[in-house]
């Protein structure tokens, strides 16, 4: 292991012959303010192309960048939309979701910015996402309260977006439905003429997020029918799949709605290695249509979520930072349809 | 689609009534100073405990957080660690290594931001980068150059270390070898009794960093043997890799390294469903070491990849951070070990 000199006294830490604005204007030969005008764009006031030329060679030369902090202080609000980093395990989708909404975003001249903080919950992450000052914050999952939009607004952001299953207080959601998954995955099941249905729900953390309304919605599609929903508890690693399919016959089920696409083919192998027969002794479906589910034999049935779009999400974002005051918006964003593969 | 109003005049976008540390020196009934003292936790000055205690009070009456950015600017630095976020698609082994990495950061009482600039390269990049005055700056993967360095250096960050197959002069290098990885693959299936050996390339964009060396490392495993290596192009879908395996016998290959675990399935799946026997026809070995690689039949064997620990990385953030003169270190952090299971 490496070895962790003692740190040296504060003093040494402030960076030697960082180039300033004022550097820059004195060898363009012109002001401070002239320098400013030009590196930050502004319209404002009309400037010469060989004295905007002249500036910017200058920074160059100097190495010189505008600073950020500084300029967001001046302004009073800065440009920085900030996502704290997901506290639950992130799949493909929800990645590629994330980098169309920074593009979407980034074409609106925003900073996105992501910042994790690990084992922090509501108020007190508020407190550090609020530290960096963000015009906006768009918050996935669960996490934060009524006091934490509070916080958040009181230091200055003009938007609080949630991402996840429910709305909060004051915040704009974009309402992420996951019962409809569990009830698109059940129904396909009732509808194929199994009764007795299994419902995986993992055993990692951070997912009941996900899995607990995908679990209310499976039991909603069956209720008032002659069908029954199981939860079938199970982590993500080959020995509990394998003990949970050795007990496959003594549950009774017919059919399995396994959380998602992954946890499917975990199940569908056991059971396969346990001799039973998929869809016969036990129909499989999974969810968020990966590529995976097409590779199997049989082939994956699955739920294809829809995601909302990045750029309308950037869009209400910015919406939100213009009209501060406007009351929440509520959106449902995550469609649900199913996949019939031959899995089921 | 949603509309998006036009922007109001600037003034209106600062915002209104936020805290100010005046306010909370007004409240509590102490200095500025104090306010200051208490709460940035500096120990140089001696406060009373119930000083301290009306101030937090206060703070949180307001709601008042301190503004890091303009600590930053009185303090001359951050404790802001940039991470651009990663170009290439991330898989599950890569995030769980940036988690912890964020998480031995965070003990280290640094705030790490990732943040995205979508299309943007070396210099610009850095330039962008440099706005934010990071204290350090981790690169991962390339797009990183010399004068990129530099501009982040002369604006203040501490260090630079970049995390990618090549290291970058004037910054610290953690050295992914991925030529190693291919080595080992193809080192393997020539143990097997493998001699005309497959190499996926893959064609989606970004992985040309990875994949260049894997392809090289497999060269230089045969070199100077019977044994020959040919480059498969291959996209991430189906169709692609049911037309390779439909040529396989053509071409004349008995074995495969293919690129990784992800890649292994779906050509395995089509090799398979060809008719064609694994490992008889063809040896097939993945990288990465994924669940999904155990779940196959034949199951997949594998090159399992230990990355650097994100401790370790902290660690050498930390240290360049307190010395930044000092000569830039170059690590090889990439391990790589054949996990031997049955398609091989």
């Amino acid at each position: 292991m490496v070895q962790i000199p003692k740190p040296p006294a504060p003093e040494s830490l402030a960076p030697r012959s960082v180039p300033t604005s004022a550097d820059v204007a004195r060898l363009a030969g012109v002001s401070r303010a002239t320098v400013s005008y030009v590196l930050n764009n502004t319209s404002a006031v009309r400037i010469s192309e060989p004295t905007r030329r002249r500036v910017h060679q200058a920074a160059r030369e100097l190495g010189y960048v505008p600073h950020a902090a500084a300029r967001s202080l001046r302004a009073g609000h800065s440009r920085t939309v900030l996502m704290p980093a997901p506290s639950f395990p992130v799949g493909p989708l929800y990645s590629r979701f994330i980098g169309e909404l920074q593009w979407a975003l980034g074409r609106l001249d925003y900073t996105v910015v992501q910042y994790g903080t690990v084992g922090r919950h509501d108020d007190e992450a508020a407190r550090c996402w609020a530290e960096l000052r963000p015009v906006a914050v768009l918050v996935p999952g669960s996490g934060l309260g009524p006091r934490g939009v509070d916080v958040l607004k009181r230091s200055g952001a003009r938007a609080v977006v949630t991402l996840g299953p429910e709305a909060v207080e004051g915040a704009h959601a974009l309402l992420m439905d996951h019962e409809t998954v569990g009830h698109a995955a059940a129904r396909h099941l009732y509808d194929r003429g199994r009764r007795r249905i299994g419902v995986v729900v993992p055993a990692e953390n951070g997912l009941e997020l996900f899995s607990a309304p995908r679990l209310t919605g499976a039991r909603r599609a069956v209720r008032d029918t002659d069908a029954t929903v199981t939860e079938l508890p199970l982590a993500y690693e080959e020995r509990g799949a394998a003990r949970l399919a050795a007990r496959w016959g003594s549950l009774g089920l017919d059919a399995v709605f396994a959380y998602n696409d992954e946890y499917a083919m975990l199940l569908m192998r056991a059971l396969q290695d346990e001799g039973l027969g998929i869809p016969g002794d036990a129909a499989v479906i999974g969810a968020d249509d990966l590529m995976l589910g097409r590779l199997l034999r049989p082939r994956l049935s699955t739920v294809h979520l829809e995601m909302p779009s990045g750029r309308d999400l950037a869009a209400l974002v910015d919406r939100a930072v213009h009209d501060p005051g406007a009351a929440p918006e509520r959106h449902t964003v995550l469609g649900a349809a199913v996949v019939h593969r031959e899995s089921s």
